[in-house]
């Protein structure tokens, strides 16, 4: 199961996980998917959280520990902090190594996100609206 | 042009609009690109206002009116105030009909949120990381 958990996007099947809601274009949410994806949103609603939030998902790698991405402009424990928050939101995962503590974006919870926003008409190839 | 304004997820451009930020793994976001960006997932932030925009979002022809999508469990002057908070993060415009006021989700918004949370390994055909 290496170190899955159960992510508030995702949810654990007998293949792995499912997100958890279907594109926003799809259908109107109910009350239970708004709640799970709204705070996901949430989390990457604020700038400081997502610098840090794109400074991990950008690094080598694909993780990184709060000693790679202290340029922020906030001091290390409010980095800390904010990285707590995206952890809680299930947007991160993260593994003490020695002292520092890494940081990972889910490539599953991207790829969820990402699904949420799929527009069918937005591609290049997307269906012509009638009126 | 059509109904084209500024919005805050893209930039007018000679050939259209140009979305404000790059996929969130390809490098750390600059400052300004993440005031951008948080802006538009602080409007989502909040399960009422997503499930109003799902529901504008999924409506026959892309667009729907409050008389529309008042069956959210909240009054229908509250429903107006999100929708009119989605307006101002640019994730709705809107354009008055007779009584009623129409709002419409933006293909080519959908597209450049949907852009931000690209992730190359995500896809079944992903290119490998290196290490």
């Amino acid at each position: 199961m290496s170190n899955a958990r159960t992510l508030p996007l995702l949810e654990p099947d007998g293949q792995g996980v499912v997100p958890c809601c279907p594109p926003l274009t799809e259908r109107p949410f109910t009350a239970e998917e708004a709640e799970t994806a709204a705070r996901m949103f949430k989390a990457l609603g604020d700038p400081v959280r997502l610098r840090l939030f794109s400074a991990v998902a950008s690094h080598a790698g694909g993780e990184a520990c709060v000693c790679d991405i202290s340029d922020v402009g906030v001091s290390q424990p409010t980095v800390s902090h904010h990285l707590k928050k995206l952890k809680e939101a299930g947007l991160l995962t993260s593994e003490r190594r020695g002292t520092w503590v890494y940081y990972r974006v889910e490539p599953s919870v991207l790829a969820a996100m990402g699904r949420l926003l799929t527009s069918p008409a937005a591609g290049p190839a997307g269906a012509t609206t009638g009126n």
